[in-house]
C-alpha cells in the first residue's frame, strides 16, 4: 500500500494497512531547509513561486516520508485574487486594507481567480510531477468565514468582531460578500483538483469564535456549498478549529473528513459522527515542543485509542508549531509508522 | 421570591419563578460610574480599598439590579497573596515577574493568605450588608491551572506553553505548584464565605488550552480538591472556558453548576449533566455590543431552548465586553425579567 493509497483509503473510511500521518503546517518553519531558503526569499515570494512554493512543499516530505504533501500557501491568496492584497510581515502577523464597507465588498472582482492563482496551480503540477503515486497532495482554502474576518479586520485581531456585527445586524450584505467568497473558494479548489490534487482541506480556523447557534447560518453552509460544487471529485477535509459543539452542522456540510482539535476526544467524536466521515487529528501541538519520549507516548496513546475505528488520519490538533524539534517530529512519525 | 433567593434556588437546581440573571464582568468599565471612579483610582488601588471595591461591586446592582453581585476583584490577588505582586496597565494587560524555576516555586508562602486577601474579606462584608436579604453575593478564585499559566508566563501570554512543559516534562514540581495553589485557593474561597458570599465561583479561563486527556490531571482534580474543601456550605460554579470535551470531568469536581461558553448549545449540555447539576451561560458576549432588538431575540431564543429545564443561570458566555452598551444589558436583563 503506497503513502498516496493509504490517505485516500482513510480519508473514505476504507481499510488501512496503518492509519495515515501528515502534520498541518508541516513546510515551514520547523525545518532548517526551509528556514534557508527563508534567507533568500520573502515568504509572499515563497507562495507566489511555483519553483519555490514546490521545494517548499517536498521538504518535510523528503526528510519524514508524510504520507501527504500539503500544497505550500496561503488561505489570503483568495483575498488577494479578489483584489484584496496582503502583505506578511515576520513577527507582526498579516497586513491587508479592511474592506470598510458595502462599496469595498461590491469592488472585490472574481472573474479572474484562476489567472490570478495561477501559480498555485503551477506549484501543485510541479509537485505532483514529483511525487507520483508515492505521496497524496493536498491542496487547501480557507472557509469564507474566516476569510470574511481576515477582510474585514484587515488581519489578524484579538477579537473577530466586524463580521459577526455583518452577520447579525445586515444579513444581506454578509450573504453578499459570502456568495463572492462561496463562488472564488470554490473555482480555486477545483483549479487545484484538476492540477493534481488529490484531497482539498478547508480551514475554518475562526469557525470556533461563532456562536453554536450561528454556526451552520455563519459558516457551515457556505462551506456546504462548496463541498457540493466539487462533486465528490476528491475527499474534501472540513477543520473548523474550537467548533466542538456543532458535530451536526459539520457533517451537514459534506465533508468527507472532519478536523478535530485538541480539546476533545478523538474516539468520542468518530464514534458520534456517520461510519463514512472519517476525523484527522488531535494530538496537542504543544507534545511536539517536548521530548521524543513524550511524544512516543502521546502518539501511542492517541493510536491505541483509535484502534478498530476506521478514517483516522494522524495529525496535530492545529499547525505544526514553529518551536517543534525534528527529533519529536520523527517520534511522531516513527511511532504511527511501528504501530500495529 | 428575593433575587437572592432565585440565584441560590437555580443553582440547587431548585424551582424558580424565572430564570436568574447577572452577567460576569458585570463590574467594570461597561458602565459610566465605573469609568468616573477609574479616572480618580487605578484598577489595582480600587480591588485593595474595601469601600471602592464594594461600591464597584454595587454598581451594577444599583443600575439592573441584577440576580446576584460579584464582588469586584481579581484572580491575581491569590498569586500576590503567595509573593508573586503584579500590576495591571491599562491597555497592556498583566505584568508579573514570572516564577522560572522550583525555587521560586518553593518559595510561594501560603502561610498569609487570609491576613494578605482580607481587603476581600472586608470588601464582601461591607457589600453584605448592604445587600442584605435582597440580592445574592457570589466570591471568586482563578483556578490552579489557569494561575499557574499566569504565574509561569509572568501575565498574558499569546500562548500558554510553561504551565504545559511543566506538566509534561516534571510532574513532581507540577503537583508541588498544584498542591500550593490549592490550598491558598481553598482558604481564600473559605474565607469569602464566612464574609458572606452566597455562591463562590471558580474561573478555569486557560482550562480550554488543555488537551482533552489532559485536563483531568492537570485542573480538574485540583478544582474537586478545592470544592471538597469547601464542604457544600455554598454552591460553586466552575467555568472552564473552552473545556468542551470534558463534561464528564468537570462534573466530577463537585461543581453545583457548570459555567457554558457559546461553542456549545445549552439545552444539549444540560441534558447531558446529572439532574442536580446547573448550568450558567452561555449568550455569545458579542451580542451586547450589537442592538437591543437582536440582544431581547438572542435572550428569548435561549429561554425558550430552555424552557422546563431546571438549574439555569442566565449570563453571558464570557466576560462582559468594556463596548457593551447599556441599552444592550437592560435589554437582555429585562428580557429575562418578562420572560414566563
Amino acid at each position: 500500500m503506497t503513502n498516496r493509497q493509504r490517505f485516500i483509503n482513510a480519508c473514505r473510511c476504507q481499510p488501512v494497512d496503518r492509519p495515515p500521518i501528515w502534520i498541518m503546517r508541516q513546510a515551514g518553519r520547523a525545518l532548517p531547509e526551509y528556514r534557508a531558503l527563508k534567507e533568500k526569499h520573502s515568504f509572499v515570494e515563497m507562495v507566489r513561486t511555483p519553483d519555490l512554493a514546490a521545494e517548499v512543499t517536498l521538504q518535510p516530505i523528503r526528510r519524514f516520508d508524510f504520507d501527504a504533501a500539503i500544497v505550500f500557501s496561503d488561505i489570503l491568496v483568495v483575498p488577494e485574487a479578489l483584489g484584496q492584497p496582503y502583505q506578511f510581515q515576520d513577527g507582526k502577523g498579516i497586513e491587508m486594507t479592511p474592506l470598510r464597507n458595502a462599496e469595498d465588498i461590491a469592488r472585490l472582482d472574481g472573474s479572474a481567480v484562476r489567472e490570478r492563482l495561477d501559480y498555485v496551480a503551477k506549484a501543485l503540477r510541479l509537485v505532483r510531477e514529483n511525487l507520483k503515486d508515492r505521496t497524496a497532495l493536498i491542496g487547501f482554502a480557507g472557509a469564507p468565514w474566516t476569510l470574511a474576518c481576515f477582510m474585514l479586520e484587515g488581519g489578524g485581531a484579538d477579537d473577530y468582531t466586524k463580521a459577526k456585527r455583518i452577520f447579525y445586524s445586515d444579513r444581506p450584505l454578509f450573504e453578499r460578500l459570502m456568495k463572492k467568497l462561496t463562488a472564488a473558494i470554490s473555482e480555486y479548489l477545483q483549479m487545484q483538483i484538476e492540477a493534481g490534487a488529490d484531497a482539498v482541506q478547508i480551514f475554518d480556523s475562526l469557525g470556533g469564535t461563532l456562536a453554536s447557534d450561528a454556526f451552520e447560518a455563519a459558516s457551515g453552509r457556505w462551506i456546504a456549498e462548496i463541498v457540493q460544487s466539487l462533486k465528490s471529485r476528491v475527499p474534501v477535509i472540513v477543520f473548523a478549529r474550537g467548533v466542538n459543539g456543532n458535530w451536526n452542522d459539520l457533517v451537514a456540510t459534506g465533508a468527507q473528513v472532519l478536523g478535530v482539535d485538541w480539546t476533545v476526544r478523538l474516539p468520542e467524536v468518530r464514534t458520534r459522527l456517520p461510519h463514512n466521515v472519517g476525523v484527522q487529528g488531535n494530538l496537542d501541538p504543544f507534545i511536539v515542543t517536548t521530548t521524543p519520549a513524550i511524544v512516543a507516548a502521546e502518539t501511542r496513546r492517541l493510536l491505541a485509542d483509535m484502534r478498530g475505528l476506521t478514517g483516522h488520519i494522524v495529525n496535530l490538533g492545529h499547525g505544526l508549531p514553529p518551536t517543534a524539534s525534528l527529533e519529536n517530529i520523527a517520534a511522531m512519525v516513527d511511532t504511527v509508522r511501528a504501530f500495529a
